[in-house]
C-alpha cells in the first residue's frame, strides 16, 4: 500500500433532538463540548488533542453519516484515491472547510456498504486530561474503536486486512470454521475496527476509552441518579476478547455506546491473533453473563454518501446466531 | 430487654464435599482457613479478629444448621433464655467447647422457625488486615449480614424489632401496604439481619463486606479465571437499598453469597428508615438490571436444632411477585 | 454513666474569607453547602443526614469555636451537666435556635481545655449518596474523626474513658510506657476522637470518611488541577495505626483537614487494644513515608466557651518528638 | 532510515543475590517467572506474550548489561548495523542462541555510551492477562519505559530522533533554553526512552505498565506487608509530564523500578510535544511532593558491551539541580 492508515478518529450521529443528546452525553457521561451550532454538538474525550471524535447532528431520523478514520499525511488521501478508484467504490471528495475544523476528506461507501471517510487534518484543541476538576461522569478519555454489523465479515475482514493494511488481533470462528467476528486495528490497540456477522451495513457501537475501571461503575451510578438507568443495555463485564472491562449503553436515539478500559498494547508484528470459537462455552463473556437481545438485534442504520438515503440492509451469509462474547 | 445483641457473627453451613468448598472459599474467594478438621473448615475474612465467621461443615446434604449473634455479655445469654422462654420457643443449650472455638451457647428455632444461636465467646485469632501479602481473590473482610426469606416478614420484622432490639434502616412496602422485606441492624451498619417474603423459613444469603469496588471486579475476574463463571448468579450491580455495590455467587452446594461495599453508618437513634415501593420502577435495582430467576426461587433449606431435620417450608403469606430490587 | 454519647457529629471552624474556604471545601473538596448565610457556610458530605458536620464562620482569625458530639436522647444533656457540674467543669447552654439548625447545647471546657459541646437534634437533610451527579472532587461522605494535640494525653485519656464512656482502638506508648498517643471512639469505627502529645489544646485535624481509595486519588488530582497542590501536607499513603488510607490538606487558613477510608469495624467488647511502640519502626507509617515538620509543629488555636478568647498553650508533659506513625 | 524500531522490549541487571532478587519482583510484585536457570531469572509481566522483558542476572556488583530494543524484521538489524557502522559506533552481533530464547542480536555502545541492543526475535510465552488468579503484588502488566540519566541530553535526543526515528512526546528547558530531559516513544505511548540531564551513562529506571491505580496502592501495602517499606522511594504521584500515576522502588541492589499508569495515546503524527519549563513551579510534580535526593543522587552503571567493565562516568554539561517534575 502507498498509504497509511492512522486510527478511528471520529463518528458522525445524526440525532432527533440535539438536546437530549446533549443531556446524555455531556451532562452524564461527561464528553466535552468543543462547539455547538444550531445543528452540530462536536464533542471530545479528556485526553483528546483535536477538536472532536463524535458529532452529534440535528436530523429527521437516527443514522450514522460517516465513520472517519485519520490518515498520516495529506498525499496518503491521493494515493487511496487511485486504490479506491481501481476498485470502482463510490467515493467523493469533500473539500477543506466542507465540514467544520476538518481538511479535505475523501468519502467512500465501503466493501460493505458503511459510509467511511478519511482526512488527515483536523483543527486541534486542548487536551483536557490534567484538567481533573473538568472530568465528569465516566471520564470519557478518547474514542477507541468502531463495531459494525455486516453480511459477510471474511469479505469486510479481507479488505481491511489485505487492501488497507489492517492487523487482526482476535477473531471468532463458527463451528463450520467461517469468520464470524473479527478485530482489526491500525493504532496499537485491540482494535480501531470491528465486524461481526448481522443484517447489515450497520454502525453497532463505537468505543470509547475510559481512563480505569472504577470510571465505569462510577458512569452506572451517575446514570442511574441522573434517570437514564434504562440507557444501560449490557454490563458491565469483562470481555473475554480484548480483555476490556466495558459496558453498553444507548443514547437517547438507541445509537450504542460501549465505555471500555483494559485491553492491551499490539505493538509487535509478531502478535498472534487470538481464535475464539463461536461454540465453546469457555470462551464466552468472561464472567459468563448473558447479553439481552436487543444487543444483538439491534444497530444503527448508515447513509449512502452520495444519496444521504438509508443503505439497503442485507441479511448475513452466515445463519444467524447468538454467541455471547462479541464486543 | 435486658441483653444486648452485638452483631451477626457467624453461620454453619453443611456442604456435600470439604474439598470442593474449600477451592471455592479459600483459593477463589480468599477467605482465610483459620482450621480445618476431618468434618470442618474455620473461615474468617482478613479485618476478623476471631477464629471463624463461617463454618463449612461436612454432610450428607446442604443445608443451614445455625446462624449466630454475638451478645455482649455471658449474663446477657441468661437474659435471652429466661425472654425466649416465657415467649414459648424451643431451645437448648450447647456448653462451652461443645462447638470448637465457641463459649456456651443458646439455639433457637426463631419466630420464622430459623435456627438462630447466641454466644457471648469465641476464640480470638490474628486480625490480617495489614497482611496485605494474603489477600487474595475478593480480599474477603468480614461477614456482614444475613437475608432470609420467610413467609410472614412483619412477624419476623415485629419480633426481632420489638422482642429483640433490632433497628430497621429500610424497607419494602407493596401496593397494599404490607410489610414485604425489612433491613434490620445492630451493629451500625444498614444490617445484620434481612428479611424477606417468600417460602421459608429459608437463608437466602451471607453478605461479605469487602475494602472497596475493585475488589468485587477482582473477584469475578479471578472466579471467571478458576472456572466459576457459572457461580456468578447476579452483578456486579449498585442496590438501591443500602447503596451498596453488590456480587451474588453461589457456592457449589447452592449456597448464595453476597459480595457487598459501600453501605453507610446507621449510629444515629433519629436515622430514619427509607421505605421502598414494590411497584415504584426508580425504586428498582439502581442501574435497573433484572436479577435473575434463580435468584427469588432458589434459597437454602435450613435444620431444626434439636432434630437436625429440614425444617418444614411454608408459603408466603404475600402473593409471590418478583421485586428486583431485594438484596 | 448515665448518658450516652452517639459520635462525633460537626466542627465549627472560624475561618478569615468565606468565599476561599467555600472554594476550597465545595468546589474542590466536593462538600455539599446545605446553607449559607452572610456569616455561616454549613457543609455536609454526600451520606449525612443531617444539616451539617462542619461549619465554616467569618472571623478575623483562624481558630475553633466547637467541637460537637450527638447525644442519644435530651435526658443525656442533663446527665452530662449533672456529671460536668460535679467535675466542676467550665460549662454554658446555647438554648435550641441560638444556633442554627440545632437543639440545645451544652458547651464546656473539657478536661484537655478543649472546646466541646453535647446536643441531640439536628435539623435533617436530603442524605445525597445516591445522588452520584452531585459527587464532585473527594466525594466526602461523612465526618468521621476529630484529634486534637494536648499536653496530658493520659489525663485526657482517662477522662474520655473512664468518664465518658469512650473505647480505646488503639495507643501509642513512648520508651518509658507513656501513653503518647490514644483513639477513642464511641461509633463502630477506629475513632470519634483522638489525642496525641504536644502543645495544646489544639485541634490538630477533621478525619471525612471517603467512599474508596481511588477518591483520594481524584481529590488529589482535582485539587492540583485548581492549585491547590500546596494544600496537600501530607500523603496518600496508608496508616498504620487504623489501618486507612489517607490524605492530609490544609484549607485556606491553615486548618488541617484528613481524607480517610478504610479502617475496620469496632463493635465488639472485646476487641483488643492495639499498642504501637514509639520507637519501633516497624510501627510507622506503614509504606515508611516520613510526615512533613508542619503535619507536627502545626495545629488549630481554639476558643474558651466563655470569652471566646483563644485558650491559652501548654507544652506537653512528655519530651517532645516525632513519631511519624500518628494518624 | 530503512530499519524500523517497534519497542522497548527488555533490560539485563545485574544483581548480586537472585533470591533476593526474586522474593522481591516475584514475591512482592507479581512478575511472572518464566524460567530460572543458576545463573537468571527470567522475568515477564502479566499482558506479555514474550519469554520475559527483564532478566535478572547474578553477578558480583549491581549494574546494566543492557537495554534491549525489538525491531519489525530481520533485515531491520542488517540495515542498522550499516548505520552504526557509519557513525563508528562500538558494536557486536550475538547470534541466535547466544542468549537464552533471542534471535540474533546487536549490541551497541550508544552515543552517550548507553549499552543498547536491537533484535527481532524472542520466544513466545503464554500471555497470562486472563489467569487473574496469578495476579499478584503490583500485577505488571508489561515494560514500558526506560529512563536514563546522560551528560549531554541534547545530543542523545539528536541521535535518537533524527537518526533512529524516535518521536518527542513531551520535554524539559531550561532558564537557558537548553534541552534538560526528553521523552521519546516508538510505540504509542508517552515514551519508550527518556534522557535526563545527569552523571552517566547511566539506567535511572526501568518503568513498568500496571493495570489501574489501585494496583499500585495494592503494591505498597503489600510491599509494606512483606518488609519493603524501605524499598518504597518516592509516590505514589501523579506525574504532571506523562499524567503517569507513579510509585519509584529501589530493588535489593537498588535498580530503580517505576510503576506506572496512566499516559496516553500518541498514535498521531500531528502530536505536539509539551514543553515544560524546568523553572516553573506549575509544572512540578502535579500534586506537589517533592522527591527524596537518592532519586537526583543515584542510578544504575552500565557496562561496556565488548569489555563488560563498567562505563566511565562524565558529569552532565548542565548545571545540576533537582527539578521535581521528572519521570
Ligand atoms: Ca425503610
Ligand atoms: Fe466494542
Ligand atoms: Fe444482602
Ligand atoms: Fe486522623
Ligand atoms: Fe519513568
Amino acid at each position: 500500500m502507498n498509504f497509511s492508515i492512522i486510527r478511528v478518529a471520529r463518528t458522525i450521529l445524526n440525532v432527533t433532538d440535539l438536546d437530549k443528546s446533549r443531556a446524555f452525553y455531556v451532562d452524564a457521561l461527561g464528553f466535552i463540548e468543543t462547539e455547538r451550532t444550531d445543528e452540530h454538538i462536536y464533542l471530545r474525550g479528556l485526553e483528546e488533542a483535536h477538536h472532536h471524535s463524535l458529532i452529534l447532528q440535528k436530523a429527521e431520523n437516527p443514522s450514522v453519516e460517516a465513520i472517519g478514520y485519520k490518515v498520516e499525511k495529506e498525499e496518503d488521501l491521493n494515493e487511496l484515491e487511485i486504490f479506491l478508484k481501481s476498485k470502482g467504490m463510490k467515493m467523493k471528495w469533500m473539500e477543506a472547510g466542507t465540514q467544520h475544523a476538518l481538511g479535505r476528506t475523501l468519502r467512500v461507501q465501503d466493501i460493505s456498504g458503511l459510509p467511511m471517510e478519511f482526512f488527515c487534518k483536523m483543527d486541534k484543541a486542548e487536551r483536557l486530561l490534567q484538567r481533573f476538576d473538568l472530568h465528569r461522569g465516566s471520564r470519557v478519555q478518547r474514542i477507541d474503536h468502531v463495531n459494525c454489523s455486516v453480511p459477510n465479515v471474511q469479505k469486510a475482514h479481507d479488505f481491511y486486512v489485505k487492501e488497507l493494511g489492517f492487523v487482526c488481533s482476535e477473531d471468532t470462528i463458527d463451528e463450520a470454521g467461517h469468520l464470524w467476528a473479527t478485530w482489526l486495528h491500525r493504532k496499537q490497540t485491540v482494535h480501531d475496527q470491528a465486524f461481526m456477522n448481522g443484517v447489515g451495513p450497520k454502525l453497532h457501537h463505537i468505543g470509547f476509552w475510559l481512563p480505569d475501571p472504577l470510571a465505569i461503575i462510577h458512569a452506572c451510578d451517575v446514570l442511574a441518579s441522573l434517570g437514564y438507568a434504562q440507557s444501560i443495555e449490557r454490563g458491565p463485564g469483562r470481555h473475554g476478547l480484548s480483555n476490556a472491562f466495558f459496558l453498553y449503553l444507548r443514547d437517547p436515539d438507541g445509537h450504542r455506546i460501549e465505555l471500555y478500559n483494559g485491553d492491551y498494547l499490539t505493538s509487535d508484528p509478531d502478535n498472534e491473533p487470538i481464535h475464539w470459537d463461536l461454540d465453546d462455552p469457555r470462551r464466552q463473556t468472561f464472567w459468563g453473563a448473558k447479553a439481552p437481545d436487543s444487543w444483538f438485534d439491534e444497530a444503527s442504520v448508515v447513509l449512502d454518501i452520495i444519496t444521504r438515503e438509508e443503505v439497503l440492509l442485507e441479511d448475513p451469509i452466515l445463519e444467524k446466531k447468538k454467541p455471547e462474547f462479541m464486543i
